[in-house]
């Protein structure tokens, strides 16, 4: 009997009209998870409840025996420890991070991935090195225009044997704002081992995807990388054979903390009627937002809710709070944020095939007694 | 409009025929989440790591306004603060954690709640005060027969709105070996928000949710608790009206860490022909694995796996390892744990209405290039 990698390894697929969740997509819904809501109450993410998506194995691994080596196009290539990165300046930066893939299991028909309903999301403080002061160590060769970065986590995708792998262009991998980082610590303690550990990629302002954990190479490349995920996943697409756009930057969202307290199983919330404080937080991967929403009928009316100001974490959520006036009845609430630069949220979901940078808005079935 | 819990909190139920997996069950798969398999490689799973059941929301806590009160049929009621019972004579225990519901979803047909495929476990040193120190300081009037105990999280479960409350029988809550825990860290450190911060129950051989979580009261009762959590949910049943018997020990389990690396999506395992390691976690509720078994052709022929003594920490998982020498082809390998008192785990599922206590057989498919 011939056994092959095709055999267990199929191609990208969006479900059929009707079909339910395979055990597949709940195996990954078990073993990764998100952020549940009620956590949006923290400013910063406690480690255990920050979504984590691994997309195969957390690797073994051990501080003492890691090497980080940077060569490809540079003068000096380096060879690395958590100790030695350790020694130098460090920085600490407050960054909100999505998956790409959130609000996934939503699209219809669905990407069959990962399936994310709304909770993909979390917020840490990171502390680290710049990227840019270990590049200028190694002195970047006049020809390199992108970093490739390899974690230690191997499987296989899609038919592709791989270790993980992703690629910047080297001027978002040497830029200031934002500044990228080679974390070695969260919240002040070392990396969990599904965040990274001992030493990942923070790239402020991006989705999940760049930032590469279990970090074990960078690789100055003089043409653009075109591994699996850079030029086959993680792009936005509407068929198979179109080579899409690639996923970068992470769109406006606001999420509520949801009022109230729930139902186990429906997760609706039940409230007593008269003024309920709504709040929660609103990010963008492009730079601050600038406003965020609430409407309690469907989108029809809106009332703007107090925003903290982006302050001095310029890459993370920023805090909102508002009042709605609850009336007996079941009632949707819909939170939605507008960035800087005009970027808002959906009202109705545009679709692509992988299910990536989706912000539709959050819905929030309310029940008022 | 009259709108009441009844709308929103439906009774239990089970899926239809065919019935795929409703957004409800995957929102609690994606707030929930288990152990990634390749966890079990850590004799004491990182907090993040450790499988997490919420029914409700987590709290907002804060241990220094946290009080745990302690009354009903006492001779001295008490108020208690984590930082009074952090001054008591403190121990630590390596415990065992699993879900009740482990395994639920591969259920036919599929009770309608968390759904666990096999993941819903993990092992933590718990620090703590013996529950039967506070008791005695208490002092425990002669009727009393149970211990209640109240959580923080508020709900509404299958259309009753609840505190999370269970009771032990008083020779549990008593008891010396196990020996239950009023546990203030986990690990070392003190309790995650999902893990119960700043006060949790720990009852070293049960399922998860006698551990309960969040305590801020003990109540002495001279008749049987019959709250929804200790009547309503967690009985095995075999239809609605069947009163049922109740859960309490953890049933014998072993898992393997699956072997090899893995398919992203379908998460098989490919390895190399030749010579495996397999390597996994044993556990019984009632006491001592005695043996652990490794079949690779479906359970038609097994070889024994070696299995370490439970040595110092009785109600933590063994470890087990054994070698297998793979060939070209497919393969689904099965691990089988039997205890000390001869429990074993079934090759076809029992069932039972809510899912509970399901212990089958772990199968991990394995290509061999």
């Amino acid at each position: 009997m011939e056994a092959s990698l095709s055999d267990v390894s199929t191609p990208a697929r969006v479900a059929d009209p009707g079909e339910g969740l395979s055990h597949e997509e709940l195996a990954l819904a078990a073993r990764n998870h998100g952020l549940p809501l009620e956590a949006l109450r923290y400013e910063v993410t406690p480690a255990g409840l920050h979504y984590v998506l691994v997309h195969y194995d957390i690797p073994a691994a051990d501080a003492d025996d890691w090497r980080l080596v940077v060569g490809g196009r540079v003068r000096t290539p380096l060879t690395l420890t958590p100790a030695s990165l350790a020694a130098l300046p460090a920085v600490t930066r407050r960054v909100t991070m999505e998956c790409a893939g959130n609000g996934r299991a939503r699209l219809s028909p669905r990407p069959v991935s990962q399936p994310w309903l709304v909770e993909a999301v979390g917020t840490a403080d990171w502390t680290g090195v710049p990227l840019r002061a270990v590049l200028a160590e190694a002195g970047v060769e006049r020809d390199a225009v992108e970093a490739v970065f390899t974690g230690a986590d191997h499987g296989v995708e899609r038919g592709v044997e791989q270790d993980y792998r992703r690629s910047l262009p080297l001027p978002v991998a040497t830029g200031d704002d934002p500044e990228v980082l080679i974390a070695y610590a969260m919240n002040g303690l070392p990396l969990p081992p599904q965040h990274g550990y001992p030493l990942r990629l923070v790239v402020p302002g991006w989705y999940g995807m760049a930032h590469v954990k279990w970090l074990r190479e960078i690789t100055l490349v003089d043409a653009p990388f075109t591994g699996f995920q850079q030029s086959v996943a993680y792009r936005f697409r509407q068929d198979p054979d179109d080579p899409g756009e690639p996923v970068t930057r992470i769109a406006p969202r606001a999420l509520m903390v949801p009022p109230g307290f729930p139902d186990f199983m429906s997760r609706v919330r039940v409230v007593p009627a008269g003024p309920v404080r709504l709040e929660g937080r609103a990010w963008s991967g492009y730079g601050p937002v600038a406003r965020v929403e609430v409407s309690a009928d469907g989108g029809g009316s809106w009332s703007e809710a107090d925003l903290a100001p982006p302050g001095a974490h310029r890459w993370a959520w920023q805090a909102w709070h508002g009042t709605w006036t609850a009336t007996p009845g079941s009632h949707t609430l819909i939170a939605r944020a507008t960035d800087a630069e005009g970027r808002t949220q959906p009202l109705e979901q545009p679709w692509n095939r992988g299910g990536f940078g989706n912000n539709l808005v959050q819905q929030v079935p309310v029940l008022c007694r």
